[in-house]
Parts: C-alpha cells; structure tokens; sequence
C-alpha cells in the first residue's frame, strides 16, 4: 500500500452544503455499559492470532482485590464498545505517598491484550494503538478518560504506586455511543440461525461505525471514507434508517471539491470540516452512486436538486481519463481503489465501476429530467459497446484488464454489477469465475461485499448465502462480536500492516451481509 | 532509609484548627514564562552526573522546525520553574491522518533529559519522574497540561505521526505558581558576590516550595513536612514575611493529632487534609519550636493561645520518653530523623532537640505566663544535668550517642545548639569537631544548616562562610538554579535512592543560606 500527498491541493469550500452538513450533525445515544467478567489471555495455537480469553471472574467481584506496583487485570465488557471509559480508584493502605502511575492498554481482540505495543513495528502509525498512561497525583480519583476508545477489553498494569499503598479499582464502565437507534431496526425471523447471528453482527458494526458521520473504523481511521460511506448507506437504509446521517455526509464531500470540482476520498470533520488530499478515481464516482441510493431510499428531491451538479461532475472528470476508444487510460501512477488484492489491475473494475455509476447518474438526470440523460445515455453506449470489444477476452471468456491482460475475481464481479452482460452471461460467467479461480483474487470484506452481490444479481442464491457464510460466518466463529477490516479464511495470519495489532475488529466495509440478506430475502 | 506504615493510626481532627487553615490557603501568584534556548545534552565527564547542556538556537526557532517519528528537541527555561505547561501544535504537510504520540520528558537537570526513564530502577516509586505521553487526536491543539511540574527543561520526543504530515511546536511556556510574593523581599546589599549569589538562589528555593503550603519539594515529595517547615519559616520571616503561610502550616498540623496528641511528621492536603502515618521524635517537637519561631515574628499571641496546648503534648509527649536518668531510651525501633548520614545513632542528637525544643517551650509558656513554665524548667535543668552527666564524654571531650558510645558530627553539632556548654565550650567542641572529623558525618543540607548555625553560635562566622561557601556555593558551581535535596561534595554520585534521577533538585531545607546570610548578617 501507498499513500497519496498532495502538495498543491486547491480546495473551493461550499459554506451552504457545510452549513447543511453541520446542521445535520446527530445527537448521539449515550449507554452505560459495565465489564462483564475479569478474564486472562491464554496462548493458543488453535485460535486466531493464537490468544483466546478466559474468564477468571465476574467483573463485579473486581474491587475485591488491591493492586500493587507490576500487578495487572484485564477486563472484558462482554461485546464491542465504542465510547469513553471511567473508573474510581481508591488508595489502600497509607495515605498515597506517591503518584499512581497507571497504564491503560484498550483493546478489541485478545492479541491486543497479550502482545506489547512495544513491539509494534507495522507502516501505520502506532499512535492508532489504543493505550494510555496516567499519573494519579491525587486519591481517591475519579478518572475519566478523554479519548474515545473502541474495545471489548481494558488491561490496567499497575506501573508503580509506592511501598506504601495499593489501589483498588471501582465504577469501571463505558459510556458507549453512537448516531444509530437500535430500536428502529426491524426484527427478521431468520429461519437459518447463521445467517440471523451475521444479521445481528453486521447491525452491531454498523452501529459501532454510526458516530456524527459514518466512520470506517471507530478503532483506526475514525473518518469518513466514501466508498465505505456507499456500503455503510445501503446498510443503514434496511436496518436503523438514519438518512439524515448519509445527507449529512453527502454534503460534507460536496461541501469541499478540489478547483475541478472532485470530491475527495475522504474527509476530517475535526477540528473543522478539512478535504483529504486522497483522491481515487472509484471513490469520487461513488458519490453519485451514494446520492443515487440515498434518493431511491427517501424521495428527498431537493437535496437531489442541490447534489445533482456535483454528483454529475465527479462522471464527468472520470469520462476524461477515457482514451479515443472509450476504454479507461491505465498508468502506473493511477488511484482506483477497487481492492487491497496484491497485483490487482485497476483498468477493467474501474471502467465496471464507471458504468455502475453511469447507469446511476441517468436514472438521477431522468428524475430531474435534465438535459445531461442525454449525453450521458450516449455515452454509456459508446463504453458498453467499447468494453465488450475491448476488455472482453473471447478466448478465455473473461473480463481483462491492463497491457498484461490481467484476469482477475474483482474485473468479473463488477463487470456483473455493472450490466453489461446479460443476465444469462453474468450466471455464466460467475461459475466460470469459481470453476477456474484465476490467482488474482480478493482481499477485503469490501471486495467480498460486491461478489456476493454479484452472485446474487447473477441468480446464485445459494452460492451467495454459502460463501457468505464462509466469510462474515467464519469471522464470528473466529471470535468477531463485530466484522473485522480484514479477513482471510485461509491466511488467518494476513494483515497488510505488518501487524494484527493496528487491524480494525469494527470496519464499516465489513457491515454488509445485514443489507444483502434484507435486500434480497436470503 | 526505610518507612513507617501504621495499622492503627487514629486521628483526633480538630474542625475549628483545620477550618482556620482553610481560611488562610493563600491566592498563587501566576507568571508566564517562555523557554529560553533549544539545547542540546552533551556527555562531559568533568560535570556532575556526566551531562551538561549547550544551546544550539534560541528557543524563538521552535516555530521554524517540523518534528516526525522519532524527532525530539529539549527546551531549557533558564531557571528552575514550578508551573503548568502549555503549548500549540500544529501540523504540518497532508491533513493528520492518526493521533499524533508525543512523549514529553520534564526535568530539573541534564541528566533527566539524558538519561531514560525507563532505566530507573530506585526504590522510590517510578511515578515520581515527571513525563507524560499524550495523544492528540485532532490539531491543531491547544495542550495545557493538567498535572504541575518542577522543571527547568522539557525533552518532546514525537513517539509517532503518520508518514503524511509533521508537526511543529508553538507558544511552549509556564504558568509558573508560587505563593511567595518576590517584591516583598527586601534587597541586601552584599559585598561578596558568592555570598550575594547564594542568597539569591536560596529565595528562589523557598519560593519554588512556597504553594498552598511549604511544600518539602515541588517535584518529588510535594507535601509539608514539620522539619521542613521549620526551617522554611525561618528563611520566609527574612525574605517574604509570608507569615499567614507559616500559621496555616501549624494549623494544620494541630488539625490531625493521633489520639495521644501527637502531630504527624507531615500531612497531605489532598484530596482533604489527611495526616500522614509517619510520626519522628524531633519533628513533632519542632512544632513547638516553630510555634516559638512564628510568634516571635509575629507577636501573634491569638495564634500562640490558641496553639500553645498542641506544642505542649509535644513536648509531654517527648519527656514520656526519658528513662530514671531523664535519658532518652534509644531502641533500634525508634523513628527520629535528625539526619540520613548512615549508622548515626539518634539517642544524643534527640536528646539534644529536646533541650533546644523544652527551652523554646518555655520562652512561649513565660509569654502566656502558664504554669507549665515551672514545670518544664525544673524539668529541663533535670535533663541538661543528666546530658552532661550521662553523654558527655570526658575522655573525648565529645558528646557520645547509644550504647556503643558513638561520637558523630550530629550529636556535637545539636548539643552546641542545645546550649548545654558555655559559648566558650562549644567554641572549643566545634573546633575539635572540625580537627578530629569523626567518622560519622553529615548527609542532607538539612544537617549542614545545623553544622553552620552551630558554628555562628560558636563564634565561628568565617568557618560558617567558608563552610557554605564549600557546601551551597559548590551546588551553585555545580550548576544549582535552586538548591538540592543532598549534595556531598565529596561524592557527587551520591543518591540514597539510586538513581540521580528521582533527586529533587529544588528541595526546601536547602533553603536556609538566606536566613543564616540574614539573620547572622554574614
């Protein structure tokens, strides 16, 4: 992976699309939430990253014990929270002749609780570790801790009292929150108690990710990304239907375009709303297609009315990059974000993702029948026939991409998603796709989204549902109380970061299946 | 050096002393102060603790340097400061993508910038080494520090970014906090600029440990401790005549006696006045002696009504103790502190407090005209009889202390300030003192301020001089901006907690030069 660092990036603020974005801007639902159970982290070999957590105790019986210099306890809530922790901590013994020092390590998963920080050396930064630590001058304290936290577990290491005094600790709870209603989802009998537990999980990631924008990690990033803002909508509109929160988003990316009038990857909403200077090509298209489902799913004309032009524009900075024969132009130093697959060619998915959008775009110019539908149905035309010719090898039967003719899983889904084929071609050309699994594969809950989408708009339900169950069903019987940022069935040990430390056990791109389940009756 | 803890202590809290010490907490005087200079840490083995520091730009530079992973710049203030620390970060580069992780290191001297906490490994606790590692999530920022400081530099060491921006440190400066009025100090003309020097630099010292109440070190320690406070009134009425400080202190020490009416070696007054469960023979007696010292700078005689049945029980209390031969029982068991100087037996010396502690006693029982003066004189000539009978020596023409008789520089030096001998004899003691340099010598500053005041006693100013002048001077050229917990200049390796590091270098029974420059007109 590699980042993008813009060093001329110009950005035209829209102060009225800001002002609606802020005037949006959620209450959030506060929950009290208390540890369940004090637990050790054990070694084994059997579970994911080789940690798995039992319990020792009910958390309850916690301020029984007194802790001391190098003494430690970890707790655990029981499930994912994302919030804000406190504790009171009472001397014992002497009066306290010298400071606590105290380290909080908060984590997610086991191995965040049983190997080092220290020992971190991945390429993200490691200030995403989640861990604290604090100087107590004065006591009995009651400590409320500033940062939000995302977290099933609190490890506290006595780091040093004096010979003096012990502590105990107290009152540990979060003060969980989120933008989402948990009363507003409608329950699903679900006949099949799998696919109702990948329901529930899916819903909890959601809601983990619902803050005052859709995050795309409450642990690491904590920003809003677009692509996942997309996924995070759909997700949204079959379960707590909080449109106002996609609105809001939607114009916190028009509310600041590049000078071209491109909408970046992402966007900081703190201290005050700032563009990232990360622009990719698949990203930029997706606010039309976010714009797209948002107006599908409300009826809301006049925020189409207002989004239109920028919507419409991110289509037409992406039809530049089209040469003279209607195929995307690759290059080396091109951003589409499609997959984190190692090797992926970006040409083909990205002229699928172009027509996905297109096709998107002419149904928002067709509702506000705009003279755009036009020229954009012209267009279309010209790419469709132009990709079949070019980007379709007749001899293998397989969408390819780049000077290599790469054939990958991601060029074949999005071509299905993208219609060009007819139904018939998409059914066959899926099973082609798993009879003959071509090397470049997938990497990303995200990536794995669309192919179960694919399978489903190619009428393979059932593979659907099975694959569905391999993946999302495999992280909860690896332990996942929310769907994880990354997962491999078949490299348990895979993290692009160098580190299973820095994942994220609560990624918006991961918080699908409750869509595709609802959406399409599984 | 070990530690009493109590199972049983019982406090007798006295509302109406504590309330009257409440009402005189003291308003802080608050001045910022702006680093100086970036310096650099240089080992150099001809200066104490093998570091010294050397500017590299004035601190004004900051601004102009971005720090990333694993940059770090020292700031040096130019003088010892006790204050809050604040400063602007701002980034630099891409929109911060992760937290910034930022380590802050706060010291004293050179050697707590050079010297990784991490090595620390005394027996006092860890926490007392000042540092902080703190995450900014959102920058800029405004970072004001909540926890008070004892410092003159301050290391950043930026832990972690991101690779796509940097940041860059602004407005670094100290809200620094006394309750010492520095325009109160009435100039002295001194015609000896090392004298004039060490005046000057034992101000700052008292000013530093001047808070809400005398503290014993603003770093470490942080609290009021009898002894202590004894010797800080007696610089204070020379310089600030913060005089409300002094009773505040005796209040609230006659606030917490044990239930025999013992005052406690030193209290906390955090998070409420709690006495602490160290008691030591001589420094509940210097109640009385403080009370004696307040009231002759004040002539406040409401106070020494009101107080005078407290330094009483001390002084009761201490007789207790006298075996048929009105000779303190020394036990190994037995907690009093006249000085750290290792294998000093504290029988004499103590014996020797009592006198001085009784004779003060009476002074204020004569003022309040009670009738305990007769007792306690008819007591104390009992005494001072059996002193010279049982524990001086006639051989060695030296005070002996304990069973094995022995002769340390504490029992010569408390028994001239007892004033057991005629002027004339303890002229001669102190100058065999000094030609025979028994093996058992002197520890703490606290102990040197007795050897020099038993010398201005003796009619021995120029010795007094040259003695300070070796002693506190030798800080000074060792490069003291206020005056230490322990200084030997004979071996300046010395920690009695192994680790330069935990030293308090500010430390206010160091403070005294100024009260013996002043009242002694050296």
């Amino acid at each position: 992976m590699s980042i993008q660092k813009l060093e001329n990036q110009v950005i035209i603020r829209n102060e009225k699309f800001i002002e609606t974005a802020e005037q949006l801007k959620p209450q959030l639902h506060e929950t009290i939430v208390k540890p369940s159970s004090i637990v050790e982290i054990i070694a084994d070999t059997d579970v994911i990253h080789g940690w798995k957590s039992e319990v020792v105790a009910p958390a309850s019986s916690l301020a029984n014990s007194e802790y001391g210099k190098n003494d430690s306890v970890i707790l655990d809530f029981g499930d994912h929270q994302v919030g804000y922790l406190s504790l009171i901590i009472h001397p014992v013994g002497s009066p306290p002749d010298a400071p606590l020092k105290l380290k909080l390590t908060i984590g997610e998963m086991p191995v965040e609780m049983a190997e080092p920080f220290e020992n971190y050396n991945g390429w993200l930064s490691s200030s995403w570790l989640q861990e604290e630590t604090i100087f107590v001058d004065v006591m009995p304290a009651v400590i409320s801790l500033p940062r939000r936290y995302s977290f099933r577990y609190v490890k506290f290491d006595v780091i040093d009292t004096s010979p003096k005094y012990k502590v105990v600790f107290e009152n540990v709870e979060c003060k969980a929150v989120t933008s989402a209603n948990l009363n507003a989802v409608k329950k699903i009998t679900q006949q099949d108690a799998e696919l109702q537990k990948i329901d529930e999980t899916s819903i909890k990631t959601l809601a983990d990710c619902m803050q005052d924008v859709f995050e795309d990690g409450p642990k690491r990033d904590r920003r809003l990304w677009l692509g996942d803002l997309r996924l995070q909508a759909l997700a949204n509109y079959e379960t707590f239907g909080n449109n106002d929160l996609v609105k809001r988003c939607l114009y916190l990316f028009a509310g600041v375009p590049d000078d071209k009038g491109k909408v970046p990857a992402n966007v900081f909403v703190a201290p005050h709303l700032i563009a990232d200077d990360t622009y990719l090509f698949d990203y930029s298209l997706f606010f039309a297609s976010t714009l797209h489902d948002y107006y599908f799913a409300t009826s809301d004309l006049q925020t189409l009315k207002e989004l239109w032009p920028t919507a419409y524009r991110q289509v037409e900075l992406a039809l530049e990059r089209l040469d003279e024969n209607h195929i995307l132009k690759d290059s080396p130093d091109w951003w589409s974000f499609i997959d984190w697959q190692e090797g992926l060619n970006k040409q083909a998915p990205s002229q699928a993702v172009l027509i996905y959008t297109m096709k998107q775009a002419i149904r928002l110019a067709e509702e506000l029948n705009v003279p755009e539908k036009d020229s954009l149905r012209d267009r279309l035309e010209e790419i469709v026939d132009a990709t079949k010719k070019h980007l379709w090898d007749e001899e293998q039967q397989f969408f390819i991409s780049g000077s290599d003719h790469q054939v990958s899983w991601a060029s074949q889904i999005w071509m299905v998603l993208s219609g060009v084929l007819t139904k018939e071609e998409n059914n066959k050309l899926m099973n082609r796709l798993f009879d003959e699994n071509p090397a470049v594969g997938i990497a990303t809950p995200y990536m794995y989204h669309h192919l179960i989408e694919a399978l489903l708009v190619s009428e393979e339900k059932e593979r659907a549902i099975a694959e569905m169950k391999n993946y999302w069903g495999g992280m909860i019987r690896d332990g996942a109380d929310t769907f994880w940022e990354l997962y491999d069935p078949k490299n348990k040990e895979f993290s692009p970061y160098g580190s299973h430390l820095i994942n994220s056990y609560c990624h918006a791109w991961s918080c699908t299946p409750t869509y595709l389940i609802r959406k399409y009756n599984l």
